[in-house]
Parts: structure tokens; sequence; C-alpha cells
């Protein structure tokens, strides 16, 4: 943008969708990023920042290249979800020093967002909505809706609410064009108004939007009184975070940036690796003590990996099913799934040891042999499958994600497990195959 | 219900969600369900029919207990997209059977939808949407959007197209409402509408949605023709499902069902844990391979798991940035990836054989032994991770998708190279600490 131009980068720019212009402004060089914003009014810089899907920290940098009034004049003007997620994402000192350049009642309405703690509904929500008095005529509210179509992020649906703010029902924008002007609202009002409370985990909240097909969803404090909205959007970007979020998990990486740099790739995946690593090396001592026993019938090797990988496959699986499990809140029943999770591990254990005893019989000849590596191969899938269903199952009745647990490190422990209980057996019934 | 309550379990019934009501239909004796399709009305049924959220299947054989021609006439009541998804559930002559009991133009509209590939935004669309002419007043579009309000999906958008019904731009309704009744449609159309075609795949589709944070998107043909459009709340759907199919790939377990019975849960586990068990046998054989080798230096089976865990771990971690990558559709830079996935495989292969080298040589105080072990980790490294990047991409190359490959079976195909690895290495080497 050379000066004169200006004109013709606006006409260009206002074209383009909202996160469009988000994406084009983040990408811009920087100089010529400041000619952008000194022509730019605070409203459609606003419009820019509420689109920008990068990091927080990024969009605070973007912020800061400007004076810190406009800064804070744009804070204003964003919503307020977004607003909030900025300045939760800057240090203290800087939070005050926009916050002093903030008209008092927005201070005071930020304040109370940032208090809600990240992945609470209260953290997603905007305080730009809709509510009308049950009282008021459908006219009425029409007059409201087109007066806040430009502010509200949703003017889909239309909250009914008492005189002290508490929410009593909902009208959609539907109802409200299909219903006679002079009617009274509460004559069309849907009290069966499904809400969520601020401090409701993120993933429930998506779970009820997702099952009832919501477009927004109200967010209420204990004593019913309506906080703001959630929006589908911003269900949308937790459904994906949450996925991504537990996809890393079952790899011990995070995937959640594709175009990081090689050096960023390698460097995000060197600490699980190396932790695993460490890990590892107990079943390596584990095997060590039983050196003597490999001396006797080093065949027992040719095992060991596949015992260890097929007990870690197993444990992986109950990994998962635990995780998707707990994960949905879904943790009433604590004893009925440890009694399924038994019964199935136990089908997998007879049919995984048999074919396995089958296997080993026919190659190597030797019952004892056959016999052992079944057993092992068993005992060893039976105790992968309880322990990885059993921690995260401990860790969510202790309020703890049990997603922290990864898919890799439960194949650690399983190969503990599995070495151990494996080389105990075959030690014991050594005299049964040795000299075969 | 018995006979005389069926006023008062209507009169219950109509106050609860679309959501809910699905959920209390399908729950219900059939006895009782059989009362209860009776005394309700086809678009309350249809209502019910579009909420359920159980698998095509179960909901045909819901379907079925009623009348042929009273199913029909639900199916014609239901958005055009469940009635597709439904009609592909059923056996082609069930299909014909429904189809020959609608009318005439509702089975021209199904068949074409019928047609689109699963996971293709064509699959997804709704037909319920309002199109009008760009020369048409405003006040006159706020007309047929409060007619067809109880009908249209989704009444946020209304779409603007030419005589030759071509998709040249779109109006909120918001902006409907903001505006003087008189003005033309044309002064207020967004002619940058962003669409999809019908044989975009579903993920593309829903990462549109989500970063142009869109309650909705039209779908066009090749010539730009409006065909239907997809609404958020099946966007949402469709990132919860690609997100389970991927995690589910990740663990080598189907965790879409977590009400199955323990029986259920063992049943789909065994298929790939027998596939992987097989598998792991040549893992198994290999080892026999170098059973002399072992016979020599017994302490070489106290590597064998970490080596081959380390690099089934390395592996993991690749093919989950593989299939996150690959499957985002970012396939045009292919050698760049390549190589970034090659640096970073060199950096951890040589710190993680640094790693396991110095302890080696710490316990067991053999330099022959620690190298040996110390290369064959970062040798199997380098394998696993270049292995675990390199067959999602030769997939993806083949447009097949790439999520097919899963962790343990990747873990498992780690184990023969790392295997292979280590035991040459060993055995070349035997001399070097075989006596000391």
């Amino acid at each position: 943008i050379t000066t004169g131009q200006d004109d013709l980068f606006m006409t260009q720019f206002t074209k383009l969708h909202d996160f469009e212009k988000a994406q084009v402004y983040a990408e811009l060089p920087s100089a010529i990023r400041e000619v952008a914003w000194r022509i730019m009014d605070d409203e459609t810089l606003a419009t820019v920042f509420d689109n920008l899907e990068i990091d927080p920290e990024e969009i605070v940098s973007l912020l800061q290249e400007m004076p810190m009034q406009k800064g804070a004049d744009i804070l204003v003007a964003m919503f307020a979800d977004n607003e909030a997620d900025l300045l939760q994402a800057m240090p203290a000192r800087t939070v005050s020093a926009y916050l002093a350049l903030m008209p008092a009642d927005e201070v005071k309405e930020i304040k109370q967002l940032i208090n809600y703690d990240d992945e609470t509904a209260g953290s997603l929500m905007a305080t730009e909505y809709l509510a009308v008095q049950k009282s008021e005529k459908i006219k009425d509210v029409l007059v409201q809706v087109k007066k806040q179509a430009e502010e509200a992020e949703s003017i889909i649906y239309v909250y009914v609410v008492d005189e002290a703010h508490r929410l009593i029902g909902v009208v959609s924008l539907r109802d409200l064009l299909t219903h006679p002007d002079d009617m009274t609202i509460d004559s069309i009002t849907n009290t069966r108004v499904i809400s969520v409370k601020a401090e409701n985990d993120q993933k429930d909240v998506a779970q009820v939007v997702a099952d009832y097909n919501f477009f927004s969803i109200p967010v209420t404090d204990d004593e019913d009184h309506l906080l703001g909205i959630v929006t589908v959007d911003d269900i949308v970007d937790v459904i994906d975070e949450e996925a991504v979020s537990d996809y890393s998990g079952m790899a011990a990486v995070d995937v959640s940036d594709t175009d990081d740099t090689a050096w960023h790739s390698a460097i995000k995946r060197i600490p699980w690796l190396l932790t695993l690593l460490v890990l590892g090396l107990a079943s390596t001592a584990l095997v060590g003590v039983f050196e003597h026993t490999i001396r006797e019938a080093p065949i027992l090797a040719a095992f060991i990996t596949i015992i260890a990988g097929t007990a870690g496959n197993a444990g992986t699986q109950s990994l998962a099913l635990a995780i998707r499990h707990f994960g949905n809140g879904q943790d009433q029943s604590g004893w009925k799934n440890l009694v399924s999770e038994f019964i199935s591990a136990v089908v997998l254990a007879i049919i995984g040891g048999l074919v396995l005893g089958l296997v080993t019989l026919l190659w190597q000849g030797s019952n004892g042999l056959a016999i052992a590596v079944g057993l092992s191969l068993a005992l060893s899938i039976l105790a992968a499958s309880l322990l990885a269903h059993l921690v995260p199952a401990a860790l969510n009745r202790l309020n703890i994600d049990p997603a922290i647990v990864n898919g890799p490190l439960v194949a650690t422990v399983c190969d503990w497990a599995s070495i151990l209980i494996y080389f105990s057996i075959a030690t014991g019934m050594l005299s049964q195959f040795v000299g075969k």
C-alpha cells in the first residue's frame, strides 16, 4: 500500500469475508500493516481481531503494534469472549494498562469473564445477546432485534428473563417472524429452555449443543441469572481442539500445529520419546535379571516382542475405550465398566493365548514352551487391559483428566508387566523345555 | 400410555425439545410406541425421525414398525439429507417399495441425493433452503422467509440465484431485517459467496465452515447451480465422527460406541488384536533366526524391548503427524515434508542412540555392546520414522485415506525393522563384546 492507494486497498479489503480479512491482515508485512491499521476504523479492526485463528499470544503482539489507547478501543469493540481470551494471554501488567484505558462498565464486565477457568462455558461465552421481558410485544422485540443485529453475535434466539434477569425462556427468531406483531412474548416463549452453568466443562457444553442441534446456548450462574451465550462456532472449535488433544495423547506427540519446521517438530517429540526411553530401561533391567534363564533357553528371547507387543496393543485399546468413556463424563457406573472390561479381557486373553501357544507348539514342538508362552501372553493381555482401564478410572475418580495418560506410556508400562509375567513363568517352567 | 391418556401423553411430549422427543420415542416399549405413532401426525413423527441420533439401520427398523404408506409419508416430511441417509441404509428392494409410495417430484429429488458418495458435501446437504432472484424487494423476500420458516432447515441466509438457478450471492437474515423494506435484494447481496461442490469431501467442507464461522454453506454443481445447503449442526457431527475415526485408528479399536456390552466390546477388539498377533509372529521368527547370537550373548535379549519399543513410539508419533497432515489435504509439498521428517528423525535418532549407548556403557561396561545397542536404536528410530511417514504419504498419493494405517500396525512393522537392524548389527559386532 503506497499512499494514494489507500482507497483501493480498503475497497478490496472490505469485500473480503471476515475470516479472509483476518488472514490477510496477519500476513501483511509489518510496515504495510501499520499503514493498514492507521486507515481502518476500530470496528473493522475489531472484526479482524475477532476472526484471527492464530495463537492468542501472536494476536496480542499484533495488537501491541498499535498505541495502547487504540489497542484498548479495539479490545472494547471486540466480542467479549475473544477480548477475554486476549487479556488472559497477556502479562498482568499489560492487562492493567489496557483496562486503565477502558470505560468503567466494560472493565467490570470483562473482569468477570477473565475469572472463569479455561475450558469452561464461562470462558467461551459472549455477553452480546438479546434478553427481553416476557410482557413485551413481538413488534417491540423485533425493533430491538434490528437495533442489536449489528452488535450481538447471534440473533437466532431471543432470551426471555424476569425482573432479576433470571432466564425463564427462549424465543426463536423464526417464531418472532411468524406470529402476529401484537402478541406478547410470553405466548410464544418456550419455557423448557436448556442452559449450561458458567463453570460447566466445555466438553459437556459441546455435547449438549451437538445433541440438540442448537445454534447457541445460554449460560447462567447457579441462581439462573443469564450471563451470556455460547455460539455454535465456538463449539466447533472446542470439538476440534478436544479431538486433537485426545489424538495427540494417543500418539504422545502434539499434532495441533502441522506447519512446524522440522526442528520444532523434532523438539516437540523429544521429551516424550526420552521419557519413554528412560521408562523402557526398566524393561531392559528386568530382562537382565533373567539373563540366566535366557542363557539356558535362548529361544525365549524370540517371544519377548510378541508378548510385550500384544499386551501393549490390548492396553492401548483399553486405554482408548476408557479415555473416550470417562472423557464423555459417563463415570456413573464404575463397577459395571470394570466388570465389562474384565470379561472382554478374559475373552481376548484366552483367544490370544491359545493362538500363540498353538503356533509355538507347531514351530518348536515343545509342550512346555507352548504352555509357558501361551499362558504368559494370556496373563499379560489380562494385566494390560485391566491396568489400562484402572489407571484412567482412578484419575477420573480423582478429577484428573484421564487423557494425560498416553498410548505409548501405557504400552511401556504393559511391557514391564508382561516381561515380569513371562520370565517368571518361563523360569519356573524351565525344566519342562530345556534340553528338548 | 393407556387409552384416555393419549392427550396427556401428547401434551407432555409436545413440550419436549426435538432431540428429547426422539430419545423418548426410541426408548418406549414397542407396544407403547405403536400407540404413540398412531396418535402422532406425520410432521411430528418426521421431527422425531430427523432428530434420532442412533445408527441409520436402527432408525430404519423403527420406521418399519409402521405401515409402508405411513413410513413413506414420514420420509417425505423429513429433511432431505436425513431421508437420503435412511434410504441409503435400506436394502434396494425396500427403497423401491418406499419410493413407489412417494410423489413423483419427491422421488426425482431424493434419487439425486442418494447418488452422492458417502462423506461428501452432497450426502450432507439439505434441499430445504430459500433462494430468491436479485430483483426481488426485501419486503417480498421477508414474506417468503416467514412462509418457509417452518420448512427450511435454516433461514439465517437467503441465497440469491439467477434465472438458471446459478448461485450469485447471499443475504443474511440480519441484513434483511436491518434494511428498508422497499430496497431490492441485489443492493444488499454479498456476491463473494463461499460455496462448496457436491462432490467435495466432508472434511474440507467442515474446515471451511469452521474457519469462516458460517451457520450454513451452499452446495453447487460444477456449473454453480445451487443444489442445497449444509448446516453447521451436520458439520459438528462430521468433525466429531472424523475425530473418533482418527482416534480409533491410532488405537486400533472402534471407540464410536461406548455403550457396548462387554461381549461386543471384546468382539470388536479381537480382529485387530489377532491380526497384529499374527504379524507379530514375524518378529518372533526373526529373533529365532538369530538364536545362535543370543546363545553367545544372552544380555542382547535385554535390549530387544527397548529398541523395538522406542522405534515403535517414534513411528507412532510420525504416523500421527503424517495422518493429521495428509488428512487435512495439505499434500502439496510432499518432498518438503519428507525432508522435514528426515531431519527431525535424525535429531531424535542421535539423541536416543547416545542416551541408550551411554546407559549401556555404564551398566554393562562394554564399549562394543554400547555401540551396537546405541547404533541399533538410532537406525531403528530413523527407519521407523521414515516408514511411518512414507506409507501414509504413498497411500495419500494413491488417493487412499491414510487413516487406514493404525498405530499398533505401524508399531508392529517397526518391530520387524528394528529387530532386523539390531540383530544384524549385534551379530556383526559379536566379537567386540562376547567373552568380556
